[in-house]
């Protein structure tokens, strides 16, 4: 985690802050992070309570101070982190530094674009350090199982993604086709819409067909589903199914990825 | 069983009431407990009749008579059960204990919150105790393996169910932005429950999006959907796999995969 | 499939009827299975048409002739059927055998209930001999690796059903002391009915929570429907991943089941 | 991908031709595909832009011309195909010939049926030669693992679509019986579609059963929906699991079951 925030600083005050800020194992540095998630949380909450409109009538004023509170806390630490590390744009460039700046931006932003404070929520992704505070690496590595099956499945996905988008395009023209703008279906932008919404079974119902022909291709197009929603499932468990497998290592060309049955090394055929 | 429900007392009656209600194994206890799991199904049936509005016009009085014959029967019974066991309160606690004091006390609380008495149907749950009277043990060791195999994907599914948490909360947000109170989305957490009956592909359709960019992103959530879905079912499918096998090991060549039948090893041939 | 329906006959205009009705060896047992074929799916085209009200205003007197006249076709196979094997109660008896009488009784039955003839679509599960005719064997065995599965998961799906049952009883009871009848939720059953509605992901949103606090439990519900819908995934994958191994058979004990690498019996040692 | 398209022809003309259109080795071939890539994406946003309304109303004439300039485009690249392979006809009969003579014919036809134009978005399929032409041979391993799977599992779910189509045909018949016209299920065939929606778990709530009859039975059909949607992900997920496996066979123990990428054999180290 550390070495993606760039590299520990020579200076000794920027150490320190280091310490505090990057990392968890000193006192203070672990002090740091409780507060951090909980004004996390909080802020999230006074955002969330914000859009409500009984809370804002009641308490309008003190959440959209909160909320400048918030920010102006996050921005300090923002400052904070940048100073603290060796490389600022480096961090500022890294996937936690992008989430630390969407983080403050939207309240800036909502002085031009009302409504944008929402954006807020964005937040949350922050809480994601958490697993770093609380040492929960047995949750980081079932975290890891998860995402290396995910990455594995990536360019299978992808290939399955370029043909969902086809089909639902192609589907959606031949609703457009068959319903027409009389039954809802306005233009074939909307009747990709209901495609997916169609072929996902996420099934709203703000659109569906109502002629006899319309019906009769729905039914089609639903059963398509049904083989179509089996793909990502199957893809998934496969390569959780690989991914979950024994980390045995060879003792000779140290390869990994053996089953749980081999007995030998199917690289280098040392016995394992 | 037993062994959760409190230790065998020493007392010669308690011996004798501890056999009748906690165990299977004699005529009476038998006897009780399928009076028992009668008096369950019939108490549940009589809550779920009082709450249609044509059967509480008609027979009112009679279901009102019977939902507290039913509570004062299972509270002898309670009284009677912490009376059997040798230590009390540790049955009070325990998972069975706790249904049993949900499945009398709505009544109770009915005098002071009407309504309340709906909950009744907990009841229903006191029917796990089914497997143990009628020796359902294949049934017993078919759960074992379900509730293992969940168990086992608990942190898994902690991970994922924590991703998703997140994931609602920003997709609601957004939405929330897109569409706007005039569509529907009145605050936040609406959008969140919106984002939620979306991703679990439910899609009642009291909320759908209706701007153009609201349908385009919605359907990004939608085909995000697919591939979230996929995860826990390949989760589950993975841990079911796993524990559907046994661990032995084999002791002359200790190959493991063995399946639960297998009296020689399918490697080498040794008797395992 | 010739044994279920009773023995051969001794007789020999039984035994060529028999032939013909029941097995497709014969040139006259095949022109009698692909006229048979024929009159089922047109007898059920006829049964969907007589439904459309354009179609009965034009053509109901036809489709009504058409009903009765399958109707007697079939009750005069069905003597034959009965006539041609040794022991027709136990023909009468089995699947087909029901099949069979079901799919001629709602035309008589109409007479005295209308509407009742609209159940003769069942007739489509006559169809179910045309894997039989031509003689699909390979398709059967497809059907007897999904059936295998099936029927392997029965006692954990049976598990699965009762989990689920008592969960949605209980589900449905809170939703209704929550939601209430001012807004939909009229009496249990049909708060159960919004359970499983909910649970099983279809989502109609004839019935959808109002409240905040329905739509925060609404929300708990669908989650915990992902990982449900997970497990009879689960449980049917793993089995049909069991049921499409190997079935090499032992030479010494002819056991089957062996994994697709093993090299002994797992029953009796011997190398396979 | 050549082969399938008709030999290389041997007139030097015809061979350059045949070198542009459908190699991508050299820089004009190359340059060819991406154009006609693009060609493709603008068409099919030219054929959505023109359904959406105010876009019509602001750049119809525009659009429409587009229209025309992709169809005389595709139609002059569609003669220099049939001209550039050595037989014309085997070409044409081809899966790319029929999709390329898809995505011209409609602009033609809609001057005798209006509306007929947006089928014009067929185009997208086009797409899939974008494979060939970035050599994402990766990826068209991948796909060949999904289609390998996939039809693999074709007669397998040949035999489950059966079994759903006779299910929905009984299903729909049974609400239609127990709903009526009078609650929206008009004929049998809207009560199949019903079904479909239904099982599928897509629930767009257009039909829904009102009586509580009707509620009780589409429970029903819900939970058996949980079981019936398991299958196909089951079949996928195990065909998956299958293809991704190679069959090789170790030439001293003839065991099974290595990965693809495995060099010497798990079970007696021989090289493979």
């Amino acid at each position: 985690m550390r070495v993606k925030h760039g590299e520990i600083p020579d200076r000794q005050w920027q150490k320190r802050l280091h310490e505090i800020i990057f990392e968890a194992d000193t006192p203070a540095g672990k002090a740091f992070d409780v507060v951090l998630i909980c004004a996390i949380v909080l802020s999230v909450v006074v955002v969330i309570l914000d859009s409500v409109g009984s809370y804002q009538a009641k308490f309008g004023g003190f959440l959209y101070a909160a909320e400048w509170f918030f920010t102006i806390l996050f921005t300090i630490e923002y400052v904070f982190r940048l100073l603290s590390v060796r490389r600022p744009l480096r961090y500022a460039g890294s996937f936690f530094g992008w989430i630390d700046i969407l983080s403050i931006l939207p309240t800036y932003l909502s002085l031009l674009f009302p409504g944008v404070q929402y954006l807020l929520t964005v937040r949350i992704l922050r809480l994601l350090r958490i697993f770093r505070v609380f040492k929960l690496t047995e949750y980081v590595s079932e975290a890891h199982i998860l995402t290396t099956a995910l990455r594995a499945s990536a360019r299978k996905i992808g290939v399955f993604l370029f043909a969902v988008l086809s089909l639902v395009t192609v589907i959606g023209s031949l609703i457009y086709v068959i319903e027409g703008e009389q039954n809802g279906f306005k233009d074939i932008p909307t009747s990709i819409y209901w495609a997916i919404v169609t072929l996902t079974t996420v099934g709203y119902g703000d659109l569906a067909p109502k002629t006899g022909l319309g019906q009769f291709f729905a039914s089609i197009v639903m059963i398509l589903g049904y083989g179509i929603i089996a793909v990502p499932t199957g893809i998934v468990t496969v390569e959780l199914s690989k991914s979950a497998r024994s980390t045995q290592h060879c003792p000779s060309c140290s390869a990994e990825g053996h089953d749980a049955d081999a007995l030998f090394c199917k690289y280098c055929s040392e016995r394992l």
